[in-house]
C-alpha cells in the first residue's frame, strides 16, 4: 500500500484493512478492534462513545444537508448500540468565503434534528482554511450516549435468528448519486436521513430480545450482512425478493451498474433477532413512520459460515459480497 | 457578515463573534456559553468533554507533526479542566492519495502521545476525500477525562490572584510561521507541543489552589488573559519584562509585525491562584521539564474590569488587546 485510495474510506474490504493495518496495529486496544459502531465504556452507567466526520458532496440534497445527517449519523450510531444519546460534539472545518447563510441553515437543521433524540451539543470547534483547502464544510460530530440495552453485537448474531430490515434499502446513497450525475428522476427520491432513537427506543421498551442492530451507512446492507457473517462465524440466507428497495433506485443502479444492497442508507436499521421475536418486532415497526416499510429478509444458518447467500425468486443462489472498491466517495 | 473569513477561525474575536451569533444561538445551552476548553457533565464521576479539528499546515514541523498535535491538543483541553484525560476518538480526513507512509508516521505519533497521558483511542473514523477536496489530512479528536479538581473556569479569576505561566510563549506560531515562510532560523526553534497532563496531575497532587487553567492555544497569551478578564470581570497588570519569550521568538515577531503574545503555544499553560499559593506553584512548576522556565506575569485586579494592562519595563503602559483579524490559518 503506496497511498491512500478513495476505496480506503468506502466503508468495505479496503477500510476494514486500512483500520487493521493502521489504526488497530498502533492504538491496538480490545475495543478498536471490535468495530462496532461505537465503543462501549463499562461503568455504571455504561456509556456508548462514537465518532464521526461528514464530508458529503453536495452540501444539500434532496430530503437533508451535511448538518441534518451529521446530528442524526451520530445519534444514530449511538442508538444501534442501544445507547441513549445524551451529549453530542461538533467540529466544523469551513472553506474561507462559504456562504454565513449556508452556516446558518446547516446549523439550524443540526438543531432541529437534536430535538429528535433529547441529544444536545456541549462543546465544539470551529476551524476555517483557506480557499481551495477544503470543499466547503466537513463536520466532524462525535457522542456520548448512555446504554440502556447492553450486549448488542456485531459478534452476537446468531444460527436461527431472523433478520430484519426497517424500510427501503439505498434510498440515501441513490438520492446523492442522482443529484452528483445530474440524473433528473421521474419521482421525487429523498434521501431517508433520519435520526433512528425514536423507532428504535419505542423496540426497546417492548420485551422483544435483540442480538444485533446496526444502521447500514457506507458500504449499504451488505456490509452490515458481511461483517456481522464475519464477527459472529455465522452464515446467511438472504431472500432477494425480500429486500425492500424502491422502484426509482432500483432503476438507477440498473441505469449505473450498481447493486441497491451496496448503497448507503442514513435512516434505516437492520435487526438480528431469536426467530419466535421477529413477527412481534415487525409488527411494532409497522406502527412508525420510519418502520413502515420494515421487513423479514433472512435467516442466520450455523451452515456457510461468514457467508452471505442471496436466493433469487427463481431458485438461484448467488454470494453477496462484501463491497469492494471505490464505492461512492462522500456519500456522508 | 455575508461569508465566513479566515478570522473566525483564528480563536480570537471573530471567533467568539461566530460561535455566539450562530451555535450558541442555534444549540443554545449554558454549556456551550461557557466557552471552556472542554464541557462539563455533571454527574458521578462528572466528565470532561472536548472536540478539536486539527488542520495544521505543513503537516510535519519542528518538534512534531498533526498527530502529535491532535492527542496533545485534546488531552491538554481536558487537563486544564482539572479532568484526567481517559478516553479519545480520532477522526480521519484523507486526500487521496496521500503517502501511507505519511500516515503511519503520524499514527505511530499518536500513539506514542498517548502514553505520556494514558488516555487511550477507542473510537474512530476514516473518510477519504477526492484529490483536491481537502489539503493532505486533516484530524479530529475528541476526549472525555474524568475531573478530579472540580472548579476550574475561566469565569473563577479572583482579584488577588497571581498569573503564571508554565514557559515560553509563542513557540508554536513561530514554529508554524518560520516554517512557512521558509525563513531559516539561526537557532533550532522547535514547536513547544506537549502533552501538559504529567505536568498539571504533579500540580494537582499538592495542596496548591487553583482558580483557573488554560492552555494559550490559538489566539495565544493575549487570548486567555483577556477570556478571563471578560469572563471575570477582572482586570489584570502584567509585566512585559517577566513574560518568557525566546530570543529567536522575539526576533521572528519583529521582523514579520507580530506580537508573540498573540502565538500560539501548544504545550503551555497559565494559571491563576491565589497571591499566597504562587511561589508554592512556580517552584512545583520548575522542578518538571515542562515547567522549567515558568514565571509569574503578573496579578489580578479589581480595578479596570474587563482590561488587560501591559506595564513595560520603563514604567509605561499600554492595553493589551484580545487577538483580531487573521492571525494564523492552519496554525493547528
Amino acid at each position: 500500500m503506496k497511498e491512500i485510495l478513495l476505496a480506503h474510506g468506502g466503508g468495505g474490504e479496503e477500510t476494514r484493512q486500512l483500520i487493521e493495518s493502521l489504526f488497530v496495529k498502533h492504538f491496538g486496544n480490545p475495543m478498536l478492534e471490535r468495530l462496532e459502531d461505537a465503543a462501549i465504556i463499562s461503568g455504571n452507567p455504561q456509556l456508548a462513545f462514537t465518532t464521526d466526520s461528514f464530508t458529503v458532496s453536495p452540501l444539500f440534497f434532496n430530503g437533508g444537508n451535511i448538518g441534518k445527517l451529521a446530528v442524526a449519523g451520530t445519534v444514530n450510531d449511538l442508538a444501534v448500540m442501544g445507547a441513549r444519546p445524551l451529549y453530542l460534539s461538533s467540529a466544523f472545518i469551513i472553506e474561507e468565503g462559504f456562504p454565513f447563510e449556508h452556516m446558518q441553515t446547516i446549523v439550524a437543521s443540526m438543531a432541529e434534528e437534536l430535538q429528535k433524540s433529547g441529544a444536545t451539543i456541549i462543546t465544539g470547534d470551529t476551524k476555517v482554511v483557506p480557499r481551495g483547502s477544503a470543499d466547503g464544510l466537513f463536520i466532524n460530530t462525535t457522542g456520548i450516549g448512555q446504554v440502556v440495552y447492553p450486549g448488542l453485537s456485531a459478534g452476537n448474531v446468531q444460527p436461527g435468528d431472523v433478520l430484519v430490515v426497517s424500510g427501503t434499502v439505498g434510498d440515501h446513497g441513490a438520492c446523492i448519486l442522482a443529484q452528483r450525475e445530474g440524473i433528473e428522476l421521474e419521482s421525487d427520491l429523498q434521501s431517508d436521513c433520519a435520526t433512528l432513537w425514536p423507532l428504535i427506543e419505542m423496540v426497546l421498551t417492548t420485551e422483544i430480545e435483540i442480538h444485533a442492530m446496526r444502521d447500514p451507512t457506507r458500504g449499504g446492507l451488505a456490509a452490515v450482512l458481511n461483517e456481522w457473517a464475519t464477527t459472529s462465524q455465522v452464515g446467511m440466507d438472504i431472500q432477494e425478493a425480500a429486500i425492500p428497495i424502491r422502484q426509482e433506485v432500483m432503476g438507477l443502479c440498473e441505469l449505473l451498474g450498481m447493486e441497491a444492497t451496496s448503497l448507503a442508507c442514513e435512516g434505516r436499521v437492520v435487526f438480528a433477532v431469536p426467530q419466535p421475536q421477529a413477527e412481534a418486532l415487525l409488527a411494532v415497526l409497522h406502527t412508525h413512520p420510519l418502520g413502515r416499510d420494515a421487513q423479514i429478509i433472512g435467516t442466520v444458518t450455523s451452515a456457510h459460515p461468514g457467508q452471505v447467500i442471496l436466493h433469487t425468486e427463481y431458485g438461484a443462489r448467488r454470494i453477496l459480497e462484501p463491497p469492494q472498491g471505490e464505492l461512492l466517495p462522500r456519500i456522508c
